[in-house]
């Protein structure tokens, strides 16, 4: 018998069809003997319907409004499923944030979770009652208002709930059946990962792999929570029932890396198109420019990722080169245009042609030339690269956004990363 | 200055453009100086969708759930009204039934009110905030769960809370501008009545006018809450403010009696299509068969309404004509059936093609000769009456349904309740 989390997203949920083949998915566990708490996102589409209805009300809108209106959706799902579980003979209950209670901080639309106390739900899994969680939201206890995670912030919800009634393993139902060596899309030949280390699936997370959300991944490493990927848009019956501690089969685990004993070099190549270059022209090199520039663009809490500084030919200026979230971007201009009323005269160019390709991998770590192999294989291409920033076990490297798709299929082979 | 609840409908929040309005409505009081609590019902047509899903989930469903699915309709529009408030300049928060909270029984469904700890709104209200609550619903408080009041109980839910907050006024705006001396689509003559007594309205509202929720009509009697009806389809500008104390002015005011100086002995017409007779032939006539037959159905919590008795011909036999609600007459003709079985044979005739008929008035009090005029004006129109009841302050008839147009109109002339 195994305690199991199981987080089903907006796509599988999407009709009272979904969501009866979601039912069969809690039932193949019920049945096993597991104990079951079901973490659900909206009905797809919904949120959004959500979303837009408050930006319609007022572009300018009160956060915790929003929350109370988007936090509907999920609401919705809850009752829905606990009905049909309920309907199939298996006792269940729909729980809200609040009535948990999932305690947030009062980040409106962007809260975190600050603490779930578990052991009211840890106690009617153990009388076999399938528990039915509201995802993406929670409470903020001092003015009793709903919070929301934040877009995707179910994935979240699961992981914290799975540690806060100590699960054996979270499974995140979505609709691919697992963490692919790289985008399926670009490259065909893309091999699913049977385990992934948190350290990785947290570099893939935030490098553009929308598998799954980055704060979620954190969440389990922190709490060393084995998370599970795998695909709701499989027959129920197709899936073998979680059996704790034993982890193959379907999906991708994550897991801790001394759990995985077959370990690459390389474990993927994962790419970002919505990156942004700015490049500053010709400021004058003296100490302290560095500051002047991203210490407001910090204030203006503009993430900045790739950074390089050249001299420029005659020595007297330099030049600066790093990236933003395409987003962004308008933003950082404007505080660029008042830092430059500070600084004295220097050019700005930007450009949203740009992508951001990497690779990442834990055998990284105790291997050298991977990076070397990296860019002299992008350089046969004719591929030039305009930043890189590298971390212990990941490479990236800013390109021209045209050739983004070749330089991810490239490194696929280079990494011998494909089926077979 | 005064301490108003204004409660607004589906029909009146259908879209942005409508809540929009109502948010003007409620400017035109906060400008005038007066302290606003509005409570609000699901956009027209969101809760409807919300039960078909819970239907399409599982015919027999946990009334838990239920609340907890068709209770979000109302979460989405009190956050949008509080939104495009404060978008007016107007300093405005949502509050959810459970935020409050509004204690219910566990009736889920069909849940009443207990108690509803107002001092907290109060001091809000008297901050000058406006506090935009959800309609339809509370919370039961053992299992800390959701709970909805049935249809139509946004109307209970704001003359619960303008006896909470000890409002001066509890104004229902809704479709039509008030309470008229009969359905205007039958009558064209008939006229608005600007003030009408709570008993009155009670008998209105339970005899198949459906302008208020008897329930809500209940609450506003026992607390003498002044309760008006008034059209949210005028421009808001149209209207005045409110002030306390004096009730002259749009739509209809529900009051005590003794605030109605011109008393009519007859203040209006209502009819009701949804009855349904049974009539029960040659029974044995014995001691207790009325408890025999009439005990069953009470404990089928089956409604009987009007009662009429006759022996037959020969004194050994008797009659017994009755009505129940149409939608529960296959469930009374269950019960018959079964208690046919204990009494011995008797035949078993029933008719939806009834209407119920009923004149109301609080002078019907003092003033005899009421019904006698009624039965006389039927029978020149050579209208059938196939049972009567009474109370102190109504007469109603049961009538061919084929009759009950030409019924209402006659009558309706008869006491001169015309406009000029």
């Amino acid at each position: 018998m195994s305690f199991v989390v199981m987080k089903f997203g907006g796509t599988s949920l999407a009709d009272l069809e979904r969501i009866r083949n979601v039912a069969c998915h809690v039932k193949r566990e019920v049945d096993a003997g597991n104990k079951v708490a079901v973490v659900v996102s909206a009905m797809a589409g919904v949120t959004n319907q959500l979303v837009a209805w408050v930006r319609e009300a007022a572009p300018l809108h009160d956060a915790r409004e929003y929350d109370s209106v988007v936090a509907t959706g999920e609401q919705v799902t809850a009752g829905l499923l606990a009905i049909v579980l309920q309907s199939l003979g298996i006792p269940a209950r729909s729980w809200q944030g609040w009535q948990i209670p999932i305690v947030t901080d009062n980040a409106h639309g962007a809260a975190r979770i600050k603490e779930i106390p578990g052991t009211r739900v840890r106690e009617r899994l153990e009388q076999g009652e399938v528990a039915v969680i509201t995802g993406f939201q929670g409470i903020e206890p001092e003015r009793n208002r709903v919070s929301t995670l934040g877009r995707g912030g179910s994935d979240t919800s699961a992981v914290a709930l799975a540690a806060a009634v100590k699960a054996d393993l979270c499974d995140i139902y979505t609709d691919v059946d697992g963490v692919y060596t790289a985008d399926p899309r670009i490259v065909p030949k893309a091999s699913r990962l049977r385990k992934v280390s948190y350290e990785e699936m947290l570099e893939m997370a935030s490098l553009g792999s929308k598998v799954l959300q980055t704060r979620s991944v954190e969440l389990a490493m922190v709490h060393r929570m084995p998370v599970r990927v795998l695909s709701s848009f499989v027959a129920p019956e197709a899936l073998e029932p979680v059996k704790a501690g034993t982890w193959d089969g379907a999906g991708t685990i994550m897991c801790d890396e001394d759990e995985i004993v077959e370990q690459r070099v390389v474990s993927g190549i994962a790419y970002a198109k919505d990156e942004a270059k700015i490049t500053l022209l010709k400021i004058a090199d003296k100490p302290g420019v560095a500051a002047s520039i991203f210490g407001p663009l910090a204030e203006a809490s503009i993430n900045v990722d790739m950074i390089v500084q050249n001299l420029s030919a005659d020595g007297k200026f330099t030049d600066i080169t790093f990236t933003v979230q395409e987003a962004e971007l308008p933003r950082a201009l404007n505080v660029l245009k008042s830092v430059q009323k500070q600084l004295g005269a220097f050019d700005i160019k930007s450009s949203s042609e740009v992508s951001k390709v990497s690779v990442i991998g834990i055998g990284m770590r105790s291997h050298a030339g991977v990076a070397a192999q990296m860019f002299k294989a992008l350089g046969e291409k004719g591929i030039n690269i305009l930043a890189i920033s590298t971390s212990e076990i990941k490479i990236s490297v800013l390109i021209d956004a045209a050739y983004a798709e070749l330089a991810v299929r490239t490194l696929h082979s280079l990494y011998e990363l494909g089926k077979d």
